[in-house]
């Protein structure tokens, strides 16, 4: 049996335009010789649809172009797996299930509903879905497939020391010779290999072989990156292309020979991942182009990098914006790096006389009181507010480029360099801006040097460095990790790290929150962004208040 | 029986200080003669605590927390019903229960987690939450008190046309003389009246008299009002503050008469949730005064007369921040008004040399452009830098003043007049805003008429009204609440209101995504308020884009 997994991109709410991608690769895959086409989850609506689930209309009409798929196939004989919302059958309990419909004949031969929902992180599917109750096994070609989505299969009591949930959705299936499993598993780092170290000991545990379907293309902060696989007996046997499109159509009689792991290194897979971040954001939205602040420091210039590579150099400007506080060679670095690059356009443009404007409006209320942050953030704020006049004024997108350090104890300016419709490095620590940097210049320079090697500094007043206020960026994202990501206390990181660090760190995330509550979408890439996945209360006493 | 319902304003995540007052309250109603005493929901960590949750270490405090009032009570006749967090006992699924525990003779008597998990608008329940399995009923003096929490209370099919849960908490109950619930129910609009409603219906159902305690206090968002009530046979026969803290102790034994409806209309529940969200985010985030821009429109008006009302005038500052494009009439207004409230201080600073200096900056990149959005936004930016200055030097929190129909349609520019900590009408449609400034005024004139009659205008160019962008407020409000609260579509609305209208409404609301995601937390009164409630994705083809 000939089946094809229809990797694609969809746009979320696109019900037209997934339906049609959906019909041409199943169209496609049939005329290689396809009996079984597999979608990702949710193909129909695109992964996560939030809600635009709460909206009747949008459901019956994903309902209607469902029926629509299934007609159009009618004369072909392929089963499509098609993976979409739909009514549940009970008059209690949630109205809508996360679906597969087997699709065959012109007919909805089968429905299932995914029986766990993941509810955690980024994940809010007991917000929309009502778990289904029964498994589905299908039998095609003599052979007997078990069809499940996504989660269903993350639970195994083999796998992980804690099941997140009372049920194995595995546990009740039935003898069956292929698992089939429709998926929306956003990427992180190193997660193509915990999918297929999991699949591989699920096929060797139950004898079946089992045929991963995923989304791949980016909505908002998460990126999806693809790589559905063909897993048999604890091998790999086939693999489609790693954030890109893809139509991978396998012939379960013949085996071939198993493929080594994936090569992608960590540094290439988060390179990847966030151009297709930027350039999926950009396409969904319309937009062509895009504009960033370049302050000749890392995190601008790797933003740069990575927004060139995602939309190509010609439609990336730079705007570089000194003041008075400003050193050359932050000027000199960012039209250099510019110039690396190939950027359409880079203007420079002093803040000088609007901090000059600023200082006249305010010098009054101001008269007894030394400069200190209030004046810090007005050049920050002047960045910003020109930022946003220039895209304003021709249509560019405004990148920000945060990193997560910083973001993590608020070392930004709210309104000022946090302006952005997209933050592009905001999951990547300050450490791993620099070692991602050092990776884009592996061949040739395209980012400074000088770049690379200064101090950093926010240059908002004389001489500034980064490390007058805060501890070396390694000793940081240290303890970064212990609080944000293992989840411990202040108290716990500090029997790792220096105390007195560990809790100035604490008190300053604690202070950022409400910065974070308006910042922009992050681009998300480990297991722990910030966004919509990091919801903390602002006025609380919070885990990072430190004891006094 | 003598009972307690314990109604106080915690601080999400102060175990300390809300244990403290939940040991002071129950020792106040045992020495009153109580042997029953119930907490809100939660009560020992504040609701909601969201991803405080997800520190062990938290959890674990409020365990020893939980011990320790145990400990403290042990020589007193008295059963506290605790609402906290613990562990669940099984090996599988989420590791956490939202609890009620019943306190007695210095130890944990019995343990009930709830059933039913709100995962639905702001709440998050199952994202922290395995659900409880069983029912508890204790006795106490002869009498059976089956313990509930929130939402299981709220899933009675004859109450509602289709149950949003599989199981009916109340329905393997067995027999019951007082049913206690332990509630974090958010205030909105006319809820008291339905949480009375539903409450009489089950007490006539059921035969048993209840006994509902909920929190009070604003935490960001959400705002909880309070108002715990006795009901029996249908009837109120007490009823707890609303918007205050209470200690209402009530003798089942001694019936009194019953209670007539709450008195609170509308407009004054609105005013006081309100003051109560902005006095609250105040008080919980340490700081005692306030900023904002005034313009001598409504919203700023409005919002600062809840400001006074909530911190007292003396801690509100005014800025008024006239442009060339400013009518005479606005600052006029804007003084009045600060003269009428009494605010602390109201400066007025001209943006004038601001907005030359962006002039004098931008002059080269933008001198073949005529004059636009992007000059404008400069005005509402130069606004928002210099409040954000001014909070910076004297630690006045900004309140944010916009309201929801401009934040629907996105008619407000992002880092400008959405600069904020919190949006404190931004629940409240113009048509309302208009409304409660009137009622506000019902007494003697504190907004000037002027502010109230005028046309409402943002005076970003010269003679610009808001009509000239948005269709009339009444239109505009009445498709918002389509669109927004009744969940229609586009094409479902144009059946109702003029197409051409709905279409460009709805085409707005879409393109104001990207703003929403970066705004103030709003302070939410409706069912359906902008912010942590509201959950859609930017990039897409969303339900607001009118087919072409």
């Amino acid at each position: 049996m000939k089946c094809a997994l229809l990797q694609f991109n969809p746009k979320v709410g696109d019900l037209a335009g997934n339906g049609a991608k959906i019909f041409n690769l199943t169209q496609k895959a049939w005329k290689k010789g396809a009996t079984l086409a597999v979608t990702s989850e949710l193909a129909l609506l695109g992964y996560p649809p939030r809600d635009l689930l709460l909206y009747p209309s949008f459901v019956e009409e994903a309902r209607l172009k469902a029926l629509e798929i299934a007609q159009k196939l009618k004369d072909k004989d392929i089963t499509l797996i098609l993976g979409t919302v739909g009514q549940t059958e009970l008059g209690r309990g949630r109205a809508l299930a996360n679906q597969a419909l087997v699709i065959a004949s012109g007919a909805i031969e089968a429905v299932y509903a995914k029986r766990l929902l993941p509810t955690y992180d980024v994940f809010d599917e007991a917000r929309y879905f009502e778990p289904g109750q029964k498994p589905l096994v299908i039998e095609r070609s003599g052979q007997k497939i078990a069809i499940t989505i996504c989660e269903d299969i993350w639970n195994d009591e083999a796998f992980w020391p804690r099941p997140l949930y009372a049920l194995d959705p595995l546990s009740d299936l039935g003898p069956f010779d292929i698992l089939v499993n429709l998926s929306a598993s956003p990427f992180s780092v190193g997660k193509q290999q915990l999918r297929e170290n999991m699949l591989a000991a699920l096929t060797q545990k139950t004898g079946a072989q089992a045929l991963y379907a995923n989304q791949v293309g980016a909505n908002d902060e998460l990126i999806f990156d693809g790589r559905g696989v063909w897993v048999a007996g604890g091998q790999v046997l086939a693999r489609g292309q790693a954030f890109a499109e893809d139509l991978l159509i396998v012939d379960l009689a013949n085996p071939p020979e198993p493929l080594p792991q994936d090569a992608l290194g960590p540094e290439e897979e988060t390179w990847e991942a966030l151009s297709l971040g930027v350039s999926d954001y950009c396409a969904k939205n319309n937009l062509k182009t895009v504009i960033l602040g370049l302050s000749g420091g890392i995190d601008s210039a790797l933003t740069a990098a990575i927004a060139s590579k995602a939309l190509g150099p010609e439609n990336v400007y730079g705007l570089v914006m000194p003041s008075p506080h400003s050193s050359d060679h932050s000027v000199y670095d960012a039209l250099a790096l510019s110039k690396n690059l190939g950027l359409a356009q880079t203007s420079q443009i002093s803040i000088t006389p609007i901090m000059m404007g600023f200082d006249a409006a305010l010098k009054r209320l101001f008269q007894n009181s030394k400069p200190g942050v209030a004046e810090e953030n007005i050049q920050a704020r002047s960045r910003g507010s020109l930022l946003m006049a220039v895209s304003n004024k021709f249509g560019h997108l405004l990148l920000t480029t945060g990193n997560k350090s910083e973001i993590s104890v608020g070392y930004c300016t709210i309104y000022g360099d946090m302006c952005g419709a997209l933050a592009v490095i905001g999951d990547l620590y300050k450490t791993e801006v620099f070692r991602l940097a050092r990776w884009v210049n592996r061949e040739k320079i395209v980012i400074p040097e000088n770049t690379l090697n200064k101090p950093p500094s926010a240059e908002l007043r004389p001489d500034q460095k980064d490390q007058d206020s805060l501890p070396p960026y390694e000793v940081l994202d240290a303890i970064l990790k212990c609080l944000l990501e293992e989840r411990l206390s202040p108290k716990e990181t500090a029997k790792i790290h220096d105390p007195k660090i560990t809790f100035k760190v604490a008190t300053l995330i604690r202070a950022a929150e409400f910065k974070r509550r308006q910042a922009a979408p992050v681009l998300k890439i480990t297991g722990q962004a910030f966004g919509v996945g990091w919801r903390m209360p602002i006025s609380c006493r919070s885990v990072f208040t430190v004891n006094k």
